[in-house]
């Protein structure tokens, strides 16, 4: 399903080949949460480059119902969107949920926060829901450790995701038939906290029980810039070099770059949609915050380097002025322009991969982000 | 700048010749009220149909103010939509603002409902906000009589609104070469509320001072179908032929029918955006509410007969689901249905009036909206 086309120095260009697609990589991935990435209809996503989408599992489960979006032909079908679709485990947004849930070996149980109906989520269930939603890469699910912990508990979190990964593979195999998409694929996720022989300990636990990608979860949790490269680059040298790689919820657009120069294949964040909606737009020289009293008048564009439709007819006074009256054009403008701006950093970095001009490309960023007057 | 192509009984097929373009009458005008139409892009609105805008002279007056528009080159280039506007005067706004206004022979004072300031609103001052939009076509200061009125109460209101309209013709032509589009046209409006003597006194002062097309002003305003019919049965066979003709503020699909009927040529309305956001949404066979729990797992489009974008890739159970998560998208797909309604009827509505079919089509247009389940 993947093919390493080409390296420079660790950055790995490739190719996903999945079910509904290829996905040229490395690739962002926006987030779908609801089945809709907020304020972009699947043509908007094609226009601004979007080549696979991710979508959660936790909201989806309870809002319509996986078995309702089975019955109607999966999820693809649902939204409208022809491409790639990864989904979670769920995972992730139940631990959020903090004491509203309780955990033991066999899963999770949950308050809805829709409707307060007590939800379990197990392996085998999490694996279940992603079947009726057909998505073309299913994650494992696991326990995202609690950012601090000790030792002895990131050890212990990653071995009961270890064990719950082991169950996950048993479903999906099982199950494989009766999914909506039986070609998926399904990923597991190292964990192990900010501890790089837990790291290493859980990536070899899950090679054995084999998947078809690796995912870095845990990450992006409150953690130091260092701390995330440190356990990003003492764990991604051992990772299997003909499978893909994902480091999860992940990031900045500086973190992106960091993270395809360690290696890394895939990512996805809710921050250039979420950021889109909050009037925080990226540009070549850093974040432009479009609340500021200073953008009123202003006549320039987003980025004046820029060829997305947002940056191609609209004025930061007018994006300003949407935004001060909550008018939704303000959010999807702005939106479009943040996704436009995160795939077509990726295009430049699968580029200068390809041509052996990763390492300049990437100073030239980080020179142009770090000279800029209101950062990041 | 009004061309009268054809006619079929009192309904009329012409061309307006605008500043910023031609558009085929009869019309329906969307409202952009904060320059933005809700939920659609200039791109959008260019794909369902749309000719021609409405912008709210209230409202961009007080955020971000006319001059701030005027000074970025006016509203079309602010808000990157380059065909025809047409502004309101402002009045309606101000006067539904009750008691939190004062008015006199001179204009209105009123609190702005933004930041608490006292705002004034003259006939001098609307032509001179107007002239800072830019708009192609600019309404007169008019007082919209209040409903009910008696007799004597819309008689002396008629002739303020006239007074003010004789100031605003003058004000127009002083001020012509300092807009920011001298080539605008400007347009009286007639007032009378429900009595029919009246509307034509009204008519015949607002013919005396002479404009470039005639408006009809204080219907929708709460009086039944039976008394808005009664009162443009009266006015519109007296109403100069030669001139375009604008019903503002008016209507569901049956009354834009019911007035192209009687001879009218321009409409404007916040119907189809705001009930589109709201999960009204239009169909041959009348209104469908998109939040009604039966269509949780409809597989059909809005509307089967419907060729716009969102019919022919989304459910309505997928639409029920995005409004039920209030997910922007789906006040976004539903305004895009719904405005490729309205502007797909008056397609119809012309090509009938040219070929000489429009009673025939009118009479199935009420057959399937009456037939249907689930009324307006």
């Amino acid at each position: 399903m993947f093919e390493l086309l080409t390296t420079h120095d660790q950055a790995r260009r490739g190719r996903l080949h999945l079910p509904h697609g290829t996905v040229e990589t490395p690739v962002f991935q926006p987030c779908g949460t609801y089945g809709s990435v907020k304020g972009m209809t699947p043509l908007d996503l094609k226009a601004v480059g979007t080549q696979m989408l991710l979508g959660n599992t936790f909201h989806l489960m309870l809002r319509p119902g996986d078995e309702q979006i089975r019955d109607l032909g999966g999820l693809h079908k649902f939204m409208g969107w022809p491409g790639p679709i990864l989904t979670d485990s769920g995972g992730f947004q139940v631990f959020s949920l903090g004491d509203l849930r309780k955990l033991n070996e066999h899963g999770v149980v949950f308050r809805s926060p829709v409707n307060g109906d007590k939800v379990e989520l197990t392996p085998e269930s999490s694996i279940q829901v992603q079947a009726n939603l057909g998505s073309d890469v299913v994650m494992v699910l696991d326990e995202c450790t609690a950012h601090p912990a000790t030792h002895k508990q990131a050890e212990d979190s990653m071995q009961l995701s270890l064990r719950w990964a082991q169950r996950c593979r048993c479903a999906f195999d099982q199950d494989r038939e009766a999914s909506v998409n039986p070609g998926a694929k399904l990923f597991g996720i190292v964990q192990g906290g900010m501890y790089e022989d837990l790291r290493r300990v859980s990536l070899a636990g899950l090679q054995e029980v084999g998947f078809d990608g690796y995912a870095i979860g845990g990450l992006s949790v409150g953690e130091s810039k260092e701390d995330m490269d440190r356990v990003m680059s003492a764990l991604l040298p051992h990772m299997p070099p003909q499978q893909p790689r994902y480091l999860m919820g992940v990031g900045t657009p500086q973190d992106l770059v960091r993270g395809v120069s360690l290696g890394v294949d895939m990512f996805d964040c809710v921050m250039p949609t979420r950021n889109g909606r909050n009037g925080y737009v990226f540009s070549h020289s850093g974040v432009v915050k479009i609340r500021n009293a200073k953008h009123k008048h202003s006549q320039l564009p987003i980025d004046e380097r820029c060829d997305c439709y947002t940056c191609q007819n609209f004025t930061r006074a007018y994006l300003h002025h949407l935004d001060r009256c909550g008018e939704m054009l303000g959010a999807m403008l702005m939106t479009h322009h943040n996704l436009h701006y995160y795939h077509n950093l990726m295009a430049q970095l699968r580029e200068a991969i390809e041509t052996g001009t990763f390492r300049t490309l990437a100073r030239t960023l980080f020179n142009d982000w770090n000279n800029n007057n209101e950062s990041v």
